[in-house]
């Protein structure tokens, strides 16, 4: 605990991993590429799952669940959709192992081989659709407004905890509707939700916008994204919304009855959020003193610890220490009293401080004679003693600011990170010292590919609303008519 | 809708699978053995996650992720587990698909073969087990009270909705423990806090016993269960909790330091309930008519049905059912007013029936003249016909009736069905008819064999507590100090 963390300036890349490792976030397992998700680092985990299922309740979404299994033929039906997805995933042959013959273990049994190959769902449109088909015979089917909570996998060759794993949980949400008017509003709805989460949960600020149609999701006529920016400059994409037309509903014949009694292809979105929202969220608020948490996602908000010497000196403050915890419970603020005899304070707090946990009271015999209590901030490491009396809303309070001032310190990073180019050369420069640049492109995927092969920079997106503006594509002089959003991305 | 339920007389698997289908609940999917949950069936499975959940969370357990993949070689390592565990099972061998050469789809990439096989999880004690070697090195780090929800896949042959499916929603526990006397503890903590869920949630009266030696879980010492007998007569292992001694923990070499500073082996539990859950929910309580839900698992309780002629009386329905919703709600009553005038009031007394919702209110333009309500519960099919005001109260009250009542019923069903035998040609009799019987057993696995080849019945437990008794084995005639609990089972 007590041994610093690699600053972000030395290395910003092993400074995320000592965060994720140190305030037990998660960790490596055994099998390659697939992570751990250990009790604290799952805590936020369900907090964000908890929120956001709230939001697509409210918003008319009911939950089910598909098989994590897809026939490799469903694969096949979509053509963009097996292009992206069919390369990198995890496929099961057989389904029997039985002894060995020279007793060294077990071996897959050659005669439980399967007819057809089933895949790791790596996300579950065709398998989805297949079911649809079923579901839907006429318009009073519709809309169908289904999100799912599960794991995918993705075999992907570097990975790393959170942001990028072989195996990673989400949700995708999978709609079904009439008209073509109402999908794009389903879309449009999702990635807004998104972008409400990321802000008033997250505290993280995003820019909202379509992909560029070599980014777009395979499959898709349409993806629209949010996309956040890291402390090291680098893009995060944190949530796609995909407005998927008819290929769906086409490639697995998913047919409606319409109110005039013509039959009709049935118009699908799909959209989902994962574990790589745990990255962004480390990423958007740590420091090099550890973690930092936004309140509304700490598993635990406040922690206090006490000062104490001796088994008498414990006792009383912890009569007063239960106290505060209490009177914190009864206005909805969780609370954990750290009475733990192994560990020293300094200890204590060094670990709370790592884990991100928003404030942390400290309470010795010297407070309980002046009625005094220490608070310290973890977004601002300030400290400041307060009278006990009235210290639930004073903590009520300093909650309220430490989210709001969290979301402004990465709204203000961002606006500073974020940059106008006007020439190729500048472009270089930004794209290098990283940020948010916006230029002027000339719409083609040559030049997009071409800008990505000079300067590893992507379109994180178009986005929403832009403001039209006459201007030319820094790489090509082909006329455009907006800037679009570059940058190095994770 | 209309059509009529087959009887559970007529043909009771029949009636199984017509509620499932009918009440939208699961279906097959388009994978072997690999079920849909339906959205109504989902909500009731949410229903008892967010209940069990908030009981893991009381006694001090918190959630985790452990992937979805094990290595072949972590099977081997416990010898009893394997041999349980490792023989159906869906097999990972590749991780890339690629297109085939003669442009008719995608196959798998013999390049991509793994080096070592990946088994989708069964269960996870080796994963877990394996990762808890790194979290536990001193006593300061037990005991490590941990909980995952999630997917597991069993490749069996024959599968049912629910009871048997070849992947499965759950959730499994595993603790580590520095004294044997704690771990054992936990595992009857934790079959009672099943016992109490089943009783008080899905009001379903189980057995709580010990598995005898060849029913234990494979790499257990012992395991705790609960049994449920349904209305025809057989079992349902509801929930299991294993004491697995020391077993995992010399298998993958998890020792800690204790106090004394000696390194001793890890002692582990774990523990398990799944959506089979759901099947034994279904077969307690329902009828030819379709499911009964206990009210405390219903996806809504109440569902008001507006009777009316023209849109003026719907108007004047809707005001009044909107009023009687809303005070419904403010008493944490869960809800639907189905004003779709696209079914007629009667589809939607049948279609409700069907899916089980405790209460059922319907509200006429007469009742608006005479302030009145119908309201009719699905446990017994009675109407009444109330006064509307104060009718939350009414409401409220019935609920918990029904809950009780759903209870008292299956319990005594249970008792009528529960026999004891004291001669081979009783026991055979009693079998054969269904239900639980009580009977001498001489202890060995011999002997449970030869009774379960020639009655088909097996020991559900040894029940806990069961008063010692003099008595003979019922097949072999060798002494028995107790009896034991038979069925034939799911």
């Amino acid at each position: 605990m007590a041994k610093k963390l690699t600053s972000r300036e030395q290395d910003y890349s092993q400074w995320y991993n000592e965060i994720v490792q140190g305030a037990d976030l998660a960790e490596n397992s055994g099998v390659r590429g697939c992570m751990v998700i250990k009790p604290y680092g799952y805590a936020i985990w369900e907090k964000m799952q908890a929120e956001l299922d709230r939001m697509f309740k409210a918003t008319g979404h009911v939950n089910a669940y598909f098989p994590l299994f897809i026939p490799k033929s469903y694969l096949s039906k979509e053509a963009a959709h097996v292009e992206g997805f069919a390369k990198e995933c995890a496929v099961v042959t057989h389904y029997r192992l039985k002894n060995a013959e020279d007793g060294s273990g077990v071996v897959v049994d050659p005669t439980a081989k399967l007819e057809e190959e089933l895949i790791v769902r790596p996300t579950s449109e065709t398998i989805i659709w297949d079911t649809y088909r079923k579901w839907i015979q006429s318009y009073r089917d519709l809309p169908i407004l289904v999100n799912q909570w599960a794991n995918v996998v993705r075999w992907e060759m570097r990975t790393r905890l959170f942001l990028r794993t072989a195996e990673f949980l989400w949700q995708e949400g999978h709609t079904a509707h009439a008209t073509k008017k109402e999908a794009v509003e389903e879309t449009e709805q999702m990635i807004n939700i998104y972008a409400e989460f990321a802000k008033n949960f997250m505290a993280m600020p995003v820019v909202q916008g379509l992909k560029s149609e070599s980014e777009r999701f395979a499959g898709a006529e349409e993806t629209y994204c949010i996309e956040a920016l890291m402390q090291d400059g680098k893009a995060l994409q944190a949530g796609t919304s995909h407005f998927l037309g008819q290929n769906f509903a086409k490639a697995f014949d998913v047919k409606f009855a319409t109110k005039e009694g013509k039959q009709e292809y049935v118009w699908a979105t799909s959209w989902g959020v994962s574990t790589r929202l745990m990255g962004a969220l480390i990423m958007t608020h740590s420091d090099d003193h550890g973690l930092v948490l936004p309140p509304k996602l700490a598993p635990f908000q406040v922690v206090i610890v006490p000062i104490y010497k001796g088994e008498e000196q414990l006792d009383a403050v912890s009569e007063v220490a239960n106290k505060v915890k209490k009177a914190l419970e009864a206005k909805r603020i969780s609370v954990k009293f750290d009475n733990r005899d192994t560990h020293k304070p300094g200890w204590k707090f060094a670990e709370y401080e790592l884990k991100g946990v928003p404030l942390r009271l400290a309470l010795g015999a010297r407070d309980l004679e002046n009625g005094t209590i220490e608070v310290a901030r973890r977004d601002t490491l300030e400290k400041e003693t307060y009278q006990i009396a009235d210290i639930e809303n004073k903590v009520e309070h300093l909650l309220e600011n430490i989210q709001d001032n969290l979301y402004n310190k990465a709204l203000t990073f961002r606006e500073e990170k974020t940059y106008k180019a006007d020439s190729k050369e500048e472009f270089i420069k930004l794209i290098e010292q990283g940020g948010f640049v916006y230029a002027h492109w000339d719409g083609t995927a040559e030049t997009e590919e071409l800008i990505k092969k000079e300067t590893k920079a992507t379109i994180r997106c178009i986005p929403l609303g832009v403001k039209m503006e006459d201007g030319v594509c820094l790489f090509t002089g082909k006329s455009s008519d907006k800037r679009v959003l570059f940058a190095k991305a994770y």
